[in-house]
């Protein structure tokens, strides 16, 4: 069971084991540098449904069947499933997930979820309370814009400071034993508010939270940046990563070259006219499950610090003036 | 930490203790049968806010600075806050609930989002990943109205089988010791449809899954009705109390003089004119934090299944013509 170290992190005391994980993206996102380590890539983003809140339902489920066909297992034998999505009311998790017939577990983080997710996942494991749980989450560019932009065929301009919601889902088997990369630490976020309100400048709103939450686990663990392989952040695109880092640098921590974001792996900048960078919960999502994990498992990434961030508002929110407060996730990966 | 028991039940080890509950409501729910169990009743159900989701948002701040208040506790002696509600994007509970600065969890269970929220504290204390974690959830009349039906100013008429979205909030501190009530074990529901789409009875639309969980916990448990001082369920009404009784029977399980829904108990159906009963998060988490928790401690109530139930929906996905899946998570709580 977790042991509680500083004031905020949780240690694992049995090391949950990441079993198996599996990503799948729309065409946009197959496009990308990254279009090589994603398990299915879906060149009708549709994917065969009537409609953009159903795309996203079914890509969350094919996330999860992908998951289970990779690990061998049945959804049976399944504890726990913690998921959470964009859309109002998390019908992308709900209505996807709904015939796997798992104890289900709603989670909310915005595009945090993916660490609210596999945090969740991995306690219950490591407490014994799940022999198995799986954490996903999943965003859609098209779903995504009509609830909180414009409809589509708007064709509204985009902001330079806007972010480009990915469509894509990631899910991860946690197990009580086996091999795979080890979850060691978990450290969940405060809700942070330093009064940014502009919606297209998302990685400023969320960019607080990170620096907080990263202090938090620092402190707590008695580390530094250099002691990871890797640092990522999801998604705090372009613009949150610079002020991630100066935010940091105030405190003198330093994230410098083993630090990525994966609002700026997931597509190409140059190419794909994303403007800062990717976001949504199946951006972190699917880039941790694909090529991170990979990585991992292959021993080429040992030490990694995954934290997604995300941002609690909504278009009611945003319409009655108020700020974008965020909040961030972090989870230690050791393989 | 939990062991698991049967199929879908976790045994807690170490007795989680409700080491304090509060439970603040409207003017409405003021004038019910449980007005004199509520800590705190609001005249003006804006809370002197600007708007119906501020007013929800500070009501469910209401409920945790009451519950902090009455056990003598500050802020940041919580571990963790578990909260969500019915707004898009949980808004209730991240605006309502930042200045705690409590590390956050959001949970999305609809209206189960009670019984959620005080599993998943449950479990973080058992297992000793936390001290102490607040459970709460909201709902509010006024904002579930205008975001789930009409415009209050519309005057929209209500179907008989229809629910009062109660206006309320309740708020409940798991420690890890102390007196108090004990959360003795929890299930975790599956997501249920039986192909129920009519928005207007969403009793109908939850009791399948309200069912299934009952199933589960008495099989996995060995026990059966007559073993609990009291069944209550949150909020089913009175056409899902009788779907439930009915579904139940055909497994020969028998609820009856002990079977209650917070739906019924909340408001005075011959005067108050709530048709089918209460409803939202926060009429079962104001029933459970006051009058049920209240005769536990006074042990007037000795051992008790507390099973919330939600519907799984939004208003996308109803004018998509979708089904309305329901969900029920539940605890057993003795004293």
């Amino acid at each position: 069971m977790a042991r509680r170290i500083g004031k905020y992190t949780l240690e694992m005391e049995n090391s949950p084991v990441i079993e198996e994980f599996a990503a799948v993206v729309g065409k946009k996102e197959g496009e990308g540098p990254l279009k090589n380590y994603f398990d299915k890539v879906f060149q009708d983003t549709s994917l065969g449904q009537s409609s953009w809140e159903k795309a996203e339902s079914q890509l969350q489920l094919e996330a999860v069947e992908h998951v289970l066909r990779k690990a061998n297992l049945d959804a049976s034998e399944i504890n726990y499933i913690f998921a959470g999505d964009l859309l109002n009311q998390c019908t992308s998790s709900t209505f996807g997930l709904m015939k796997l017939e798992i104890p289900f577990l709603g989670q909310y983080g915005a595009c945090s979820t993916m660490a609210q997710t596999l945090s969740m996942a991995s306690v219950m494991v490591d407490s014994g309370a799940a022999k198995r749980s799986i954490a996903v989450t999943s965003s859609h560019f098209c779903s995504a814009e009509r609830q909180f932009r414009f409809p589509l065929g708007y064709g509204g301009q985009r902001a330079p400071t806007a972010q480009w919601t990915a469509t894509g889902s990631g899910a991860i088997v946690v197990s009580g034993s086996g091999s795979g990369p080890q979850i060691k630490h978990v450290t969940i976020g405060r809700i942070t508010d330093l009064g940014v309100k502009d919606q297209t400048n998302m990685g400023a709103a969320m960019a607080p939270a990170a620096a907080r939450t990263m202090k938090d686990f620092l402190a707590d663990t008695n580390t530094t940046p250099d002691d990871y392989d890797m640092i990522l952040t999801g998604d705090l695109g372009e613009i949150g990563k610079k002020l991630l880092q100066e935010l940091l640098l105030k405190d003198g921590i330093v994230l410098s070259d083993n630090y990525n974001d994966c609002g700026l792996m997931i597509y190409n900048k140059e190419e794909q006219d994303v403007h800062a960078g990717g976001s949504g919960c199946g951006c972190s999502a699917s880039v941790l499950c694909s090529v991170i994990l990979d990585k991992m498992r292959k021993k080429e990434l040992k030490n990694i610090l995954f934290m997604a961030t995300g941002a609690l508002m909504s278009l009611t929110s945003a319409q009655q003036g108020e700020n974008i407060p965020g909040i961030a996730h972090l989870v230690h990966i050791e393989s």
